[in-house]
């Protein structure tokens, strides 16, 4: 297919205004934009809040579009110089340079109808400008007819949705939790025989290493990404070649196989046709499993982020066992306050993923019929925590987890005090008899070896079995080291 | 109006099964049991889980109905000795002996027909009993012609929740709350005077007494109370009167507002008939209402059993200044530990309240038309909450805050060692070089009196300034002392 | 006190960056900017996703420092000149004109410091060129020791979330949410009369009027709208005067009942000192009952929105009793098609409303000890919700229920054909032979009228009775007419 | 190992009560049941509501007993004639015998200690029964030292929590599931070439078949069920092994690999010992993986059921598509009301299961150090909204689907006077002229052709093309016929 090679930079070079029209009729438009007539409506009826779709949506549309192109002309149902150029303005869109001509609020028509008609008119307008035609009423290139041939918003808006989906988290959300993952890793694998106190229910419980603790964070945040990525699979399946309703009215046979297969190849993601196109518009299970797999990152995250600063609080009335870097002041009022300030950021994002999750799950079960029309808020929320989910995490690695630091003294000093190394006298004393003694420790302000002693335990006997590097079980093979 | 004297014990004296019929035809039913055909079909229809309807919710349809009664009675609609019957098995019910009689699912018909079915076949029966009639097709009181006389489901059962609803938070969860907070308050003005480190982003921040901290917990837990207290406001609007539909087809002028008055006479609350039936019967949104007032104390209360549990987070690795009663051994495998299962427990409840008031907000949003046909959800939903949440302060108040101790001499030490004192240096010396001060001590390891001498303050001065006792404002105007 | 007259217009007048420094030291910052060291931090420490604080928060913080500033002033503490140029600044601010100066995330420290921190040094800065000053190190106003004056964060940001917030619901959400219920009022009662099917769990019921079904959202809308009312209560408390964790370190005696009388009088806001200033920090409960108010309306919106989009389902496959107004194509594949936009973007704002509320609830949850760090997420949240709820009931009542008309063929013809008129035999024939009636019509096809008479009924009698006009109780009552 | 062959039926056969021993000392117990000292305290100390921990999760946790048991005594750690009696009373727990011994309340310590100890104690006494010893201080066998041996609440409670999950999904919710999809696949092959109009936006779209339509929920079904099975690998790794904090102190070398496998072989689940520890102890996401499947599935059936009772709405004032079994009377005011009490039902069901998993995900986020101790309440939601998912399904299918007729006169009414058959005329005439053509035909109430022809389409090729039996794609190849 041959493209245009073009002398025609984009900008519409205009000011003013410039009449548009659709089945309504005429409206004005800014002349300075290639959007058309039912961008400029939507403008004007839903200024509703700040909330514009987000560009990734844009950017993945835009391919989808090209992606039809391509087959369309392959099939003989489009003229191969238009295809040349709604390819091109398809390219230009997909780099990010049409971004300003995609202004729409996310809250509009709950088919996304008014962003696939959008995406329709710039592209129209812009192909219409490289083969050397007007825009508007001048222009060559029909945004309907041609743009949107074989098409529908009801599958393609979904296709952009699951491919912009796909884009994001494989380039952001996963590749910034990982190395987050991989940050902690580094630092289980440095500090794996630092022998620590373990807490359970906030409370002093058996010793374990740093390294173990952390291997822990790891260890779940990685479980996470693998089912981040896992979820993925059932938003590689694209509604594309349903059309209005999931039959494929005005699209040829064999429609959704080609344009999948041109988007997989495009794209690099393993796309294929959704094996039932009336689920796949009716529903958004895809994205409501996807939006599972950011939550479920979330609350790894936050379990992080939460353990981490708990154990750098302090630092004189806190447990303090790490030390965060100091990136700004902590108080305007409390000089010298060192807070974690990074942890709080990710907690917060944290909260904020797992809640528009259940928006998305709300909006995921309110379909009717032949399609389900809360489209615009689950793509919104979806590509907004796997935005802020990636961001987070990486800032979080940045900024705090390479710089934290152990306070060895304060490590020790609790595995010194503790009471629960009785558990490892409990197989050769039994549970009720440990349990004696370490209640006499607590109430006596005791040692545990002063307090098992009296309760006559042998000296020689209580160095052997207590002893706290024992009771870590196996640090270096947890470890993989 | 005349009660019946009556030798008819409650009991129908049979066994095997009995005839009963309704719109559809005849369906044995248990001879034991007063209930008739529909309750019988929906036992059959509606077999999900165990979840059965509240008896809180029965006891208050049976008031609703005996009021309805009493008012039909009054209007001449209804045989005096048929309502007089009516009552006594009102009575009856509402009083708990008739619990077993009404078996029904949570999960049926969306309007919770088959539970005022239920009460209605249940009263006709045993009224019929009662007036020396038989049941079933020989029975002296129909369901529909006389007990539901005037009435709907439509109207009665959410008037039912209602009443369910205030009775309960009123009866249980208010109470529970509040001497949660008194029992908070006693302990903060027992220890209005005890200095301790405060703590901003888990780290260490300027001092204030014990008895400041308590009082932020009751204080929260009383505005919490006083908020739900404001928000039975909204289920004090009663549907009974709409019938169907909102219109009051086949009840008398001024049913409503008599029907209200009644149920007010009957059960001390303030209520009145709802201005606008229509939206009375298609809403639930007085129910959504007292379910975020339900939220908003769960809220306090986690906030109140996490600080304890941190605060007593320990023995020896932990902040421990706090020491909760020991309950019960903490652990299977470590001997002698003790856990702070109460506030655990707390914390649960708190979110399982946070998460049904979320459904109660899904649910409240699904009106259709002339009906929110969510109701038995809802119902559901708020009364365990409700419950639970009363249940959870009461448990927490009686087992933890009621036993829990100052350790005194870790709260003294985290004051004698902190940096934040540092803040009152500020007005002083400036905020830039206060925080010189801190920096020096924390990163030397110094206490802030040898930092602030080394860096150029006099002794004199320091002692002066830096006096916890000084920092901790007005406690005794806090606490009301 | 005297303000200077300036000759100093908005704007520093520099280009390439300037050198400002905080306790942590020296740091670069854009010249042409007024913002200060720890702003610039926050910006290259907490790059997560596009999320910038609100507007809404700074403007209303300015007015937080103003109000400071002028009780400093009258205090003694503050030099009048200096307070002057503060004064001045603040108005600048709250006046929009510094929006610009205010660029931090969302996701920063869960104090809001860094916001604080960042008005401190815009202020401080302003303020000083006010004075004929330099900025940065040249400034004659201190960020923290003049603008920040017997504040802390932790007491200034959440007042200054509580007064954007309060603005913001009693400016815009509040007005927008009556006249769309006011809308909606004038069309109840210009439809009182209208005859209608009623529908409950979607099935066919008796009939009422349009103007009553329509009194129905009317009436849930306003009682939405006074629920959220009376939920201000909660955030017209304010923490100002607590500083650093709750007891007034640093600042004077009387400082929070000043500077709550001085908000109140510059805001018009009825706003007081909060009774608890452990609870104001350490809590966000105020803010959770406001959010719980915003869900409120907006589950009466997505109701009255579901109801419209429904019952102008259609035109030929559909109930079609109303008709919106086209606004746009519907389809970019079906020709002519029209659809209810407008309720699908309000339906959506409610459902991103309910979901950010449920945000709102968790993160209100997570206070510890004398601060919850949350407040950043908590008052995007509530000023998001406030703000597109709001909008949306603007432009469904400008765009869609302005222009709505009802289709009085089609909504005859479901009276006409109904079965559920049978209800008004009831009474007069019994429950069970009417709905033997029913069942009759329904199962051969009949007119209700035919099957009655077939099944003995006399046609007098049944055309005195099965009046559906006389049946819909009293409209003119319902709709005060 | 031998098997005590054994003359002691189940029961205690003591009244009055027993003293039973823990750490804290001596308690009266029931005498006629097992459990003991720690089982009686939390019974005292945690009555809250009426929530019971489900006894699934105790016939799980005796199949843990069991293999721990098995394991211990192929290692030497366990006297073999302890272990049989031990394996024994596991038997008897697992079938079901014992459920009345399992009396606690879900809300009590977070790790579920306490259930670990009712299990503990109730199997320490049947197992010296069965040995011929006594009950409490006279038993044989330690709750502790013999049958918590070389376990851990910690590590034993997430074990149980896993099998009984993946017992419950696999036995009940997914077989239920199944059969739903099955039932609704048998009709969608059997309508698959009824021609119907498509809705989409609620508003009349071009046409399908009643099989593709039914196919889509089918295919939403499957999908889910499919995702749902997926998500169950999550927790087929276990914490056994683990004990008190990951590290397996006091268990010896392998035993979670032994314990895995032994488990392996009892249940028939692919288990697996968890590859970290202290992240299968310190988080709940294998839970929360499972919940979101369940989340998912109760959104396909929410879609499904929620177009189901659409679809059939009326009788004479709705679509009516569908014919609903009558299954009870719907109304207690309206004779001969028929209402989709299955589909509400299975509505409600929906809203709670996806409420349920929000509450799952907001637990899980809580984790602290080496513990989640908010492991009661998820395993609680979790059994909970898998058998209440299951049974709805099941009880949709028998009540409802399998009954559902097609009203084929107004199926085919709806197609005869649909207006979005233009869109097939689109590619003939372009979209323009076609959006004219529909605008027409609503405006003036004309038919499709009427409108065509009038605006100069020629009759022979509107009937050609406009055929809507050639509109609806290939549906024997959608439903594989």
């Amino acid at each position: 297919m041959a493209f245009p090679e073009t002398d025609h930079p984009i900008g519409t070079g205009a000011t003013g205004v410039r009449i548009e029209t659709d089945a309504m009729g005429e409206i004005e438009v800014p002349a300075e934009h290639y959007w058309g007539a039912q961008t400029q409506r939507s403008l004007q009826h839903f200024a509703i809040g700040d909330d514009r779709m987000h560009t990734a949506l844009y950017r993945a549309y835009a391919i989808v579009k090209k992606a039809a192109a391509l087959v369309n002309a392959e099939g003989g149902r489009l003229d191969p110089e238009l295809a040349g150029a709604i390819v091109r303005a398809c390219d230009e869109a997909a780099a990010g340079l049409l971004d300003d001509e995609f202004p729409l609020y996310v809250w509009q028509s709950g088919s996304g109808t008014q962003s696939n008609m959008n995406v329709n008119e710039v592209i129209a307008n812009r192909a219409s400008q490289l083969l050397g035609g007007g825009l508007g009423r001048e222009r060559l290139v029909h945004p309907n007819d041609h743009v949107n041939l074989a098409q529908s918003t009801n599958d393609t808006f979904p296709t952009a949705m699951h491919v912009a989906t796909l884009l994001e988290v494989r380039d952001n959300t996963l590749p910034q939790l990982l190395a987050l993952a991989a940050a902690i890793g580094d630092r289980a694998r440095r500090w794996h025989d630092v022998v620590k106190i373990g807490r359970t229910h906030l409370q002093d419980a058996t010793p374990l290493t740093v390294g173990q603790e952390w291997s822990g964070w790891e260890a779940q945040l990685r479980a996470a990404a693998s089912r981040l990525e896992q979820s993925l699979d059932a938003v590689c399946e694209l509604a594309a070649g349903g059309t209005a309703v999931g039959t494929g009215i005005n699209a040829p046979e064999g429609f959704g196989e080609a344009i999948a297969a041109k988007l997989a190849e495009l794209t690099g993601l393993p796309l294929v046709t959704a094996p039932n196109k009336f689920a796949a518009l009716g529903s958004l299970d895809g994205m409501v499993a996807v939006s599972a797999g950011l939550r479920g990152a979330a609350i790894a995250l936050m379990k992080t982020a939460n353990d981490m600063r708990w154990l750098a609080s302090g630092p004189r009335a806190g447990l303090h066992e790490l030390r965060l870097p100091e990136n700004e002041p902590g108080s305007s009022i409390m000089p010298g306050k060192v807070n974690p300030t990074q942890q709080e950021a990710a907690v917060m994002v944290a909260l904020q993923v797992i809640g528009e999750d259940s928006i998305v799950a709300a909006a995921g079960a309110q379909g009717n019929f032949e399609l389900n029309t809360m489209r615009p808020i689950v793509i919104d929320n979806v590509l907004h925590s796997a935005r802020i989910l990636g961001d987070a995490c990486g800032q979080l690695r940045v900024h705090s987890v390479e710089g934290i630091e152990l306070d060895r003294e304060a490590v020790a000093a609790y595995v010194d005090r503790s009471l629960m190394l009785v558990t490892a006298l409990s197989p050769h004393i039994g549970y009720d008899r440990a349990a004696e003694i370490a209640h006499k420790a607590d109430h006596e302000g005791l040692t545990l070896r002063e307090a098992a002693l009296r309760l006559g335990v042998e000296a020689a006997e209580f160095d052997r079995i207590v002893d706290p590097s024992t009771m870590v079980g196996d640090p270096k093979r947890d470890l993989g080291l």
